[in-house]
């Protein structure tokens, strides 16, 4: 992106961009009102997006990606379609067919060896069915929802923005449309991420926008909530939901897995699995769908000490950072090493910089392009209000930017929610220096004068006391000492009176040698379905002159399937050494595909390539003779040696666990010579 | 179970049994009315059970096993654990902690190797959402359901089956209880699974059961389906479920995944996946769950044609097999080599005998005991009503002989049904041996006329008109000749008027070279949680005399963790031999756990004995000194040898991937003698 024609066509947008991030720094360093701020932010965001969409469609790589083709070919040979498609198919649903299946699991199977084993993770698998009340205390219950609004005849439903942004686009392409009207539209379709849900309404009003499918009126926007919601049990009274993210399940058992961790910190827990979202109007492929695999991590650390003992392993890694300040800036991302990233405050600290590098390592070792990867930090307004640090792995797609991988510093947010949601005190304790003394005060309740007066609730209320915070003691104390009387509200909402008869308050003083603490949480968050579809997007070929023929170039540590054995023909005299391969690629654990049906050696090499077999072996004439030989192809280049039978699964092995490499095993071994045959 | 002794004890029942069996033979081949079928089959059931019992109970190994102090080492190590527990739990889920989730993928690892690699299966990864029309076409929304009775004040729920058991134990125990009453009682909680819905309300109103917790009123049984419902997409309007099988993703499927077969059959597809079934009370740990993992195989292949091209290779394979034959005569299961059952047709065809064995030899392979595995045949009135045979391979534990993997020839159900729900052919092709005529009737749509009458319906009811079936183009030829009019119905319930302006039935006879047919279906279906619970029993155990030091006897290819590395004490010389070590084993794909906490290296071992470490390796005073060696610990015998440093971790690689024996080990090294410190 340093091509100085490019630049000089950016740069008008650049200054734009950088003059409304300094009136955003002025406006927030004046003080000024949150909703000035937040309007300015809004506009900071529309010029990054002009700047950003024009830098993309000055970058040709992209453009000249021929997206439907590549669709075609998935769908034809079952890397994945829709799911239910003979049953008229649900949106956002994808089946895995054999290569999709196989290449998601190959590359889980990395990531494993990449963090869970590398790392010494602790992995879990944890329910999906989840009860209320815990994404209640995440927040999920409240704030996990999008806006649409309602035909109000048909009930046919639509997400907002989109609807917005279609009707607009629509408006001001229609003839009688003004040059006002379209710089009005345009102006709104760029800044509607920003806008709050009144403003929606407004742009819904001013503009008479319909339902686009009958014409009808529409509702009012509707906030609707994104998880899928069920009963538990048959009575119909436990509520729950489908998960929304798999890292709740490793918070509430924060306690357990410390204690299998003999009460030691750091340490990181891995967790791979489904996750759901009952998105509106889902589209864009993979991108967006309503099931989905995440792997994701939650390290766990002391607040104070987020150092890593490995992050020298890589600190050398060279990383495009795509700093918020640069995004305020208008300037392009820039390559950093990770090590003086962290050392210059860029990134928070060496924990989340040393899974930043790894993500980067896993990503590049999948496939996915060095050139089209970038680490977008948050800008403070976009973050989330409990993160310290957040930079989302973003990789360059067909479909623009798209994040990811989330790499957050979530501080101590989500223990503290369940730690306050369910009186379990999901803490750590550490050794103090030196011993201290401290004041304790707690509630004591004379059990004999509560069991009395409340019966069977003294245990709730008992139990509730126990649970109240320095600040409610503090509280209740100063409430005996007033009117002697003081009103404890239960969890189920029920209230008690109590009194200095029922219970008193204690302090005294204890030396204590730990004290306790909230761990931060740095999280990785990997959505498996996007790396995939942007590692595909990335993989996808044709071969030169022959538009027809397309394959995908993913590494053998992915491919689906590692090797294909080819006979010549159907001749029988080849099927014993046939046979023979396949047992011995089974023995040495890998996946192969005999094609011993009719059609041309290149059409059948065609058809691997299309699947992304990245090794073939021919058994040909020459075969049956002593000593025992067959070809190996190389799916990228063409190039086919021709190699022992006895040792070729052993160069196939190596191959596959990049042990050694193409261009080493021409070398070693005679380049077999003979024009491939078309496939037509 | 060739006691002599036992089998004096058992002699009376088996007579029952088989006085029983036989009578249901004679009035099947009477054809008795169905009703005295059912009642003779409920009793033949219950004498089983009583048989089976008694059986159990003189087995003196399942007797002696332990179950709480097991259940107590899987909480204290977090093999798993109630999931949401501090949130009070929800029953019937669990989280799979770092020790169980290993334990878990390391069995599907080899599961895939056994199957999915082994056969070439296709492996596919379906979604969990599945609309309501594919789970009424499979059978599940009407009648996957079991009977529940609800307090009718609490709303309380209570499966009846268990309810009735309860109340009638209660019962019979109770002072005031005449013999007369318990023997009534006892028989018919023995016939309790035979009874049908009337049946057992009438138990209900008999004994006047009440809620259990309350003592209120009970409703009418009620039948509660056991699919989790949602909704899918904003509207309220799609109703779907979690999928209570893995299965139906792969019949959806199968015309893709023909295709990707280039047409050929047989082929095996594979799908690992979770499914979910809400359970009115689940109990019995992870036997009965609300969410569990599925392996299942559907091998579809030509109904004629249900010979195994691998057959030849484990017709040798000798089994427990407990024919119905045997169930219904009161005799034991019997050893039978699988070649042998399936040429006396006992066992259907040899697709079916061939997974059978298979699922025998992965069984073992993961550590399940021999003598506790049988495969249990259905009696063809359990059978489903499509089934042709069907073996369960069950696993004895303490609860019983529990259902673990089933083994089913589905015949042509499933695709059938399939097929009729959607008019999308799920077929496969076979060419005829020679050409054949077949005479042709199609229905003509005259376009235009349909056009003009029937405006945009015109094309859905040319759709309509090409999916009748032949039987039905004969009744439109029926009608049209007599008075010249029929009436076509919709899908969607519409009717339309059709008459000879607007459709004709043409006849013409073609020459065909192959001919459509459904393929038959054998479905291997594994259920994870319950071998893995099986697993966990059949693998406990405590030492010798000291009964507080238990652990798991897990082999090494399954076993969580391959291996511990464990410093003699604190010392820092040590430290750069332990990092040394845990490096070469994470770049051998080995997971292994560093406990260099303080406690004796005795205490330490008993540590990682009771998370199944199959081997340990110590770095101690000796390490220090040139040739460096470690020791490397055996857990099942806690014996010892001496390896050198640079050797180790290729020995444990051999260990943990079976090429090698801990045998073999110790005649290669020499053994360290050292008194292993006592745990306490």
């Amino acid at each position: 992106m340093s091509n100085p024609e490019i630049e000089a066509q950016l740069a008008p947008l650049r200054e734009r961009v950088q003059e409304q991030g300094n009136l955003v720094r002025e406006l927030k360093a004046q003080g000024a009102a949150e909703l000035d701020v937040k309007k300015a932010v809004a506009e900071l965001k529309a010029r990054k997006k002009v700047l950003e969409e024009k830098e993309l469609a000055l970058t040709p790589s992209v453009v000249s990606f021929d997206r439907a083709k590549m669709e075609d070919l998935l769908k034809r040979r079952f890397f994945y379609d829709q799911s239910f498609a003979i049953y008229g198919g649900i949106t956002g649903q994808y089946d895995f067919g054999p290569m999709g299946c196989a290449l998601k699991s190959n590359i889980l199977a990395l990531w494993r060896q990449y963090f869970a084993l590398e790392e010494q993770m602790l992995e879990v698998d944890c329910s999906i069915l989840t009860p209320e009340p815990v994404l209640k205390a995440s927040g999920h219950v409240e704030r996990f929802a999008d806006l649409m609004v309602k035909d109000v005849k048909t009930g046919e439903c639509f997400r907002l923005d989109h609807l917005i942004k279609q009707a607009l686009e629509k408006l001001s392409k229609a003839k009688e449309a003004t040059p006002a009207l379209q710089a009005e539209c345009e102006d709104i379709i760029i800044k509607l991420d920003g806008l709050n849900k009144q403003e929606l309404a407004d742009v819904l009003a001013k503009y008479n926008i319909k339902s686009p499918l009958t014409g009808n009126d529409l509702t009012e926007p509707i906030e609707f909530n994104l998880m899928f919601a069920t009963q538990i049990g048959p009575t119909g009274l436990v509520k729950g939901f489908l998960r929304p993210e798999t890292a709740q399940g490793i918070f509430v058992n924060f306690k357990r897995l410390l204690e299998f961790n003999q009460g030691k910190l750091p340490f990181a827990v891995a967790q791979i699995g489904n996750s759901f979202r009952n998105e509106i109007s889902p589209r864009s492929g993979l991108i967006r769908v309503r099931e989905f695999t995440m792997a994701e991590i939650e390290h766990f650390c002391d607040p104070v000490h987020k150092d890593h003992p490995k992050f020298g392993n890589i600190k050398a890694e060279k990383m495009t950072l795509y700093s918020a300040c640069n995004q305020m800036d208008g300037k392009s991302a820039a390559q950093v090493e990770i090590g003086a990233a962290v050392a210059s405050k860029l990134v928070a600290n060496e924990t989340l910089g040393y899974y930043m590098a790894r993500i980067q390592q896993f990503l590049l070792a999948i496939g996915i392009k060095p050139e089209c990867l970038r680490f977008r930090q948050h800008m403070s307004n976009e973050m989330a209000h409990y993160a310290c640090d957040c930079w989302d792995a973003e990789i360059l797609t067909s479909y623009g930017w798209v994040e990811c991988v989330g790499c957050a510093d979530r501080s101590a947010y989500d223990l503290g929610q369940h730690t306050a949601a369910t009186g379990v005190r999901l803490v750590a304790e550490k050794r103090l220096p030196a011993p201290k003394t401290v004041e304790v005060s707690e509630i004591v309740p004379n059990k004999q004068a509560l069991g009395k007066t409340f019966k069977k609730e003294a245990k709730n209320i008992t139990d509730a006391l126990a649970k109240l915070s320095l600040e409610e003691i503090t509280k209740v104390e100063q409430q005996l000492a007033g009117d002697g009387q003081y009103k404890l509200t239960l969890a189920d909402g029920q209230s008690h009176e109590l009194d200095k008869n029922t219970i008193s308050v204690k302090h005294s003083s204890k030396t204590v040698h730990v004290e306790e603490f909230i761990p931060s949480v740095v999280e990785p968050s990997f959505g498996i379905g996007r790396i995939m579809y942007a590692l595909l997007e990335h993989s996808f070929q044709c071969r030169d002159g022959d538009e027809q023929r397309c394959y995908f170039t993913l590494p053998s540590l992915v491919a689906p399937i590692k090797c294909s054995i080819l006979p010549l023909s159907n001749n029988t005299d080849f099927q014993p050494y046939t046979q023979k391969l396949s047992s011995a690629l089974t023995k040495a654990e890998l996946s192969h595909k005999v094609d011993d049906s009719s059609g041309s050696i290149g059409r059948r090499y065609a058809r691997t390539d299309e699947i992304a077999i990245p090794y073939g072996i021919t058994v040909d004439f020459d075969t049956l003779k002593e000593p025992h030989t067959v070809t190996l192809r190389d799916r990228n280049t063409m190039k086919q040696v021709r190699v022992g039978l006895e040792e070729v699964v052993g160069v196939v092995k190596d191959l596959s666990t990049a042990r050694t490499t193409w261009e080493k095993v021409t070398e070693q071994y005679p380049l077999f010579e003979q024009q491939e045959a078309s496939s037509k």
